[in-house]
């Protein structure tokens, strides 16, 4: 039994040294990433204890997918195993203004798209304090869009806390499928973060974003809406209670998997037993520490973070 | 217009450092890997003038494949660009004894998969001398065999000389599967190449090398037939006649596309106005060299296989 | 036929990793860089279908060269081979402000500076719409200063555009030979790229930009000069009229090449029909793309410079 | 509850690229070795269920070992943390006949050498059905040598199985040491491996492989003591019984972690119920597909072993 | 006999990519690095003719160090070498703020550790100009700190000028300690360099720089003091004068060593007989070129430093 | 003073990772090659105090070579800067058989060339008890020719011993060139080290190793002439005395640079009294170690020597 169970696509990211495009690429860094599982990763190595699951080739990818999320400590036992699917994969060119990193999505038929229900640990999500996923598993097939309205649902209804980031990509489906994929589960949501963009992109919400956490809290019944701006810094509705929060600068190597930290953190803290604004403040650390770190994966510890919000500042330490 | 028009898939060929695993690997060394363009890069390194079309996405992945062949000399005009597939990969782990070399194809619904014979350039064919392909190509889609069959039909109602390698895999269809796939085509055969294994494996021929050459050529009207023996070296049977032919031995770097670099030996002294059995001295020549240099393609050039023809020893030139 | 003929010399270029200097290096990378085939490279990537010719040692280090060239589509059948002169090579040390980047060249007696006109196919310069070099080819030995004035003659006699830009090199020759120089090719110029430092130097010309531009174009008759002013934008004046560019702000990762890549997004909007405002769009976002990759070459897409001039931002897209 | 509990000193090792020298090295490849959990490692990636135990420092270094081994399966859950000590550290230099490979210990003062009986967790050991520990530990200092023999005690007295490597080391103990150090493990062991060398050079048995075997499991009452003899293979008396083994011919990467992965494959087949015979065979080809990978570790999975048992070939599988 | 002896200790400085964190490293870059060698190489590359000195271990890994330090002109004959002690580590974990870097010290009982005066040549330190050590040197061990009094003393009683860097490192001993091992060395000191934070937090001396250094030169008969302010510059007071020296802007890539590249640019001009002003400028101008260079040494060169001082631009220099 | 000054050409050595071509090579791997420096590398190494001096470019490519020579222990003092000559360089391309290992020289020009005796430190050679060139020096220019003559005179006279090494290089000169270049010296060597190769091809000496060393030794006066014959050992006659000495077998990881280190050995044991087996037996040893070695500079210490010599075996030493 883990605090945290998380459930989604993991991706082997394959990218070119900084400064190389992906067409002239001879050496490729390989990583483990995808929303769910860089959640779960983050979380445990903040103190959370997590699981992550999902359906993976019975393959050398497949190990390689697990071997990297067990290394943090993410417990993987949940993961379905097939010998009939492909390991999903994407390609990050990192850019440089004006050119835009890049992501080439090679993950059509991943084995992950063909998890049922049925193949899944249901017992061990209703005995978790948290269940997590976001709006990408549902986008990714219409087996996962049912997958995870049961998994939800039955957190749920076992008094699992339910998390859910929007993460609307706009690779995967368009903002009209996103909004019918997302008002399917919203009201299965306990916690739910969304990216100010999303929110309006998708679901047309467009006020302020004390307004929008509210709209979203009403309409749908949900505890808990946290709101990100980029660089706004995040807001919180709980209960009816607004928190707020800024970022924290970073001099940023690898933006990707920023918003996947960001939840973690939150994750992390909210398990420990902290309020909504300690666990916005831990988020917003997380988020800052992973951009310094190359890799969907925020490599953190729970010192860093305290060092972060502390604001002990970022010179040598010898 | 080329001498030579091969045509096929091409994958990225993504493979991590000798010693280490794939399911290990923090690094991918890539390279573009691909039977047809292995052939006609080998060719074209040694003279002889070579084309390749294939299908491709329009994306860094399909520019990739694209700027590796030509920097070789090879024309890619014939390639046909499209929005709507992946382009395949496959992973390369090098073994060592008793640990096979292992590979991983990840090639299902590649772009080359929806080729239609509508959209290749048939003239370009018809305007080569040789026309290449292998029994991969027809193993990978229906549409694909149909291709195939067109235009090996198009080249030799031409007077193009159509070439064609068994190369069975048996990660791609079973003996039986490729038996068919076989028999379809090699009426339209001219020049057929077949390793003795694929020979008795799929087409149930077990006889010595000669008369199983001298029974292909007969059963299906094969003007000339080369068949090859791994180590034991290779026999041709060209309008009765017969030629042999050793291997050159070769301390082995990667023997990944020593079949390719054989058959592009063989054509491109075939095409410079070699006999059947110097056309096979430079292609046991090129495929020795092959097993020196890393990756699917023989990166040679004719003085090297002159060099090892003429056997002129291998120390050190300063 | 190609739309676009450029000569002169590519060098190989070989650095040490960024932050470490050559003189503690232990590994170079590879790349060949030079200012006419880094021309050729951005306007046939950008849509242009250019050649580039030159003369090269018949050597691993010469065919090195090409195949580098080949890879991104530019057509090498004009090169020259031989077996008696050496590759130029520079060595590239990434600077970091207060220390510069610092080159060291290597370029004494390589072969292209024994290039005769004799040796170069006129008829391809002459069935082209632009024939390009630059100030760097007659700065590296009388012949090629005889062979560049006979093949811009050549070119501009049939009625091909003849383009040039400056780029004066202190290490190759003084201000006054550099006059001289350009003095014998001006007449022969048809489209003059000059940066507004190189025109002050060596030509001596102080004013402001406009009338820097407006004296070159009457006192050489050339019909459009581009006169650049690195982070000031750029200014043509053709037939009269004026046209300015701002820069697009870059991301430095590299800014060798920055100058090719700008007349090489220049030419290629010119060779499709864009009129010299559009000409100098392209150009100044082929030169800002330029800058975010590692090496001399712009490995550009149109995509990129479109986006760049429609400004969409530069965030991650997927 | 896992079925194997080993534990030891687990060293960061640090290698420089094949044919460079420490001396001169830029670059250090980085592992996690140590002769215990190599073992965990290969038993549990074969289907064993491991766990390893150690002590560690609370730090980076000390995290990167933990992170290494979990990502094999390995349970770490009973690893004690200290701010008090450092991490031990191998250099490996790979050697060339006639220059060997070449080991620097800077293990002294490691973490682990100060892990006392009471900082463990006697009951994980007690529930294990095998608890494994070589001759390194005792060897690393005087609180070692105690807890080790408190923990095999504790192990054997609850019926787990104590498994022993004699695993003698010059760089650690003399033989004088050694022999005293082993006899007063020796009567708590019921599995005993010995490399014919050690069981010479310490305890002075020299007779053939079986007689020493004999010797040892009379003299100190062992159930199986199996005997190893580099290429002649091995041999094991269990219960009287004799079981032969020949050694599976290798193409050796990286000796290192040979005689661990033989003791991981002959766990994990014996916890899956096979005879000594069959534990043998398991043993013997997991050391013989250690060596073609490069570091201390087996990664190797239960095909792979069964191939090598079934001695499938090695050539290329597609 | 050289100009400047330095002496202290010398670690192996391992350290990851950028971006990468320890704890998941899979590869370390080598270098040699500290204060003492560090000062000694800068000095040496500016032409200042240097020697060091330290005990270090008869293995590959002390002959690392050395070769390393010979290769920039330093003259290490007087390194002590010993079979019974380990070299010093430290490993280091490039920082991107919010994240600083991070310094893993593994030094303990590390070779110098053990070095007394006996085993030095106090000739050499007598024959010198000047004679430096850093205030790491004496909170190594107790035998240093004996060793550093007589070293500083014998080099004072011979006439040769005592240089000294207060260097406080809080992972080596406490502001307490540290005062105390300062008071016992600053009476032998006639240049001392002190970071304005060290005064403060070690000798608390909290006034402006400059009533700082007149302090320390009145409170221990000090000739020359250097307070180094940071982004402030830097200040001297020498025989009651005060120089003042800004600092030059530098885009940093590793700010280790930055205060050994002043000391050493500092000691390089005052050893040609620059003025207290001149050598502040050509300090801060070291510094400032080190800040560019990955590793602890300053490989700059005369030029380099010139062009600094004469504030000649950072532009490519071709 | 040194006991060994040695005289020569150093070049940069750019190769690309084994496995790879020159001709699509991305990365080169840099070292200072140069057959005397490696004699003076191999001779310091193993205890023997040399000096190596040529002229090299005052740049960092020319300071890329001293630093290196110097990190081993040779003296540079004698190098002559300039500023206006080129550094010379060879491309490496390890082969694999039989694809021979290619050397491309990039040498003309080279600073050395214009070396004048004049130039020289000749007090260095006079006070040196071995100075050592080989038959590459004279082959570079005629200047050289004239400077080689004049320091192996000038040390005969002094009553230095000279040694020198036939080094016959095909791409340098004719065997009727060279064997003129050689005639004019031979007269003024004491110790001539000749590969039985170069002395038939160059000096038609075609006996019995015995006979060509015998012949030489009387023809031209020399005291000591060592015959090496490859796999077959190595043969001395000196003051009529014939030593024989095998080779020791060696896993070859690059063979270049062997002859040099066979040299240095010899020197190195000569010059620490040896007897002419005994230096032969050195020799030999080095040698087969430089083979274990990347690089052309034998990275070898007086330990590595005497274990092969007392044959200890090539196992793991931990
Ligand atoms: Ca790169
Ligand atoms: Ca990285
Ligand atoms: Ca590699
Ligand atoms: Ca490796
Ligand atoms: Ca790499
Ligand atoms: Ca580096
Ligand atoms: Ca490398
Ligand atoms: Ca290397
Ligand atoms: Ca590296
Ligand atoms: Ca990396
Ligand atoms: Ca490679
Ligand atoms: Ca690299
Ligand atoms: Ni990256
Ligand atoms: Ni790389
Ligand atoms: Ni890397
Ligand atoms: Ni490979
Ligand atoms: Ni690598
Ligand atoms: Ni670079
Ligand atoms: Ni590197
Ligand atoms: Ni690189
Ligand atoms: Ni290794
Ligand atoms: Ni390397
Ligand atoms: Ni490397
Ligand atoms: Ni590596
Ligand atoms: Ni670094
Ligand atoms: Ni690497
Ligand atoms: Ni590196
Ligand atoms: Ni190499
Ligand atoms: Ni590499
Ligand atoms: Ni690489």
């Amino acid at each position: 039994m883990t605090a945290l169970v998380t459930f989604g696509e993991t991706m082997l990211r394959l990218s070119p040294p900084r400064g190389e495009r992906l067409e002239t690429a001879r050496e490729l860094e390989v990583q483990a990433g995808g929303a769910e599982s860089n959640v779960a990763v983050a979380a445990t190595r903040l103190g959370g204890d997590a699981a992550w699951f999902s359906k993976l080739p019975d393959s050398p990818l497949g190990r390689r997918i697990v071997g990297e999320l067990r290394s943090h400590g993410v417990d993987t036992d949940g993961v379905v195993w097939t010998d009939d699917a492909r390991q999903g994969v994407y390609y990050l060119e990192h850019g440089a203004s004006p050119r835009p990193t890049n992501v080439v999505y090679d993950r059509a038929d991943a084995a992950v798209t063909t998890l049922e229900t049925g193949e899944t640990d249901l017992d061990a999500v209703r005995d978790a304090e948290v269940c997590y996923t976001s709006g990408i598993t549902p986008a990714l097939s219409e087996t996962l869009r049912e997958t995870t309205a049961d998994v939800l649902d039955a957190a749920q209804d076992a008094g699992t806390t339910t998390a859910f980031d929007l993460n609307y990509r706009t690779k995967l489906w368009s903002p009209e499928e996103a909004a019918e994929g997302y008002r399917a589960l919203l009201g299965s949501v306990d916690l739910l973060f969304a990216a100010e963009r999303d929110a309006a992109t998708v679901l047309g919400r467009d006020g302020d974003a004390e307004s929008v956490a509210r709209g979203l809290a009403e309409d749908y019944g949900i505890e808990t809406v946290v709101v990100t701006r980029g660089e706004e810094g995040s807001l919180a509705v709980s209960g009816g209670a607004v928190s707020e929060q800024g970022v924290y600068e970073a001099e940023t190597r690898d933006a990707i998997g920023t918003g996947d930290a960001f939840v973690g953190g939150y994750l992390a803290k909210h398990l420990d037993g902290g309020s909504v604004a300690e666990s916005l403040q831990w988020a917003s650390a997380t988020a800052s520490l992973k951009r310094t770190v190359d890799g969907d994966i925020a490599v953190v510890n729970p010192e860093d973070v305290e060092r972060v919000v502390a604001d002990e500042g970022d010179g040598i330490s010898r």
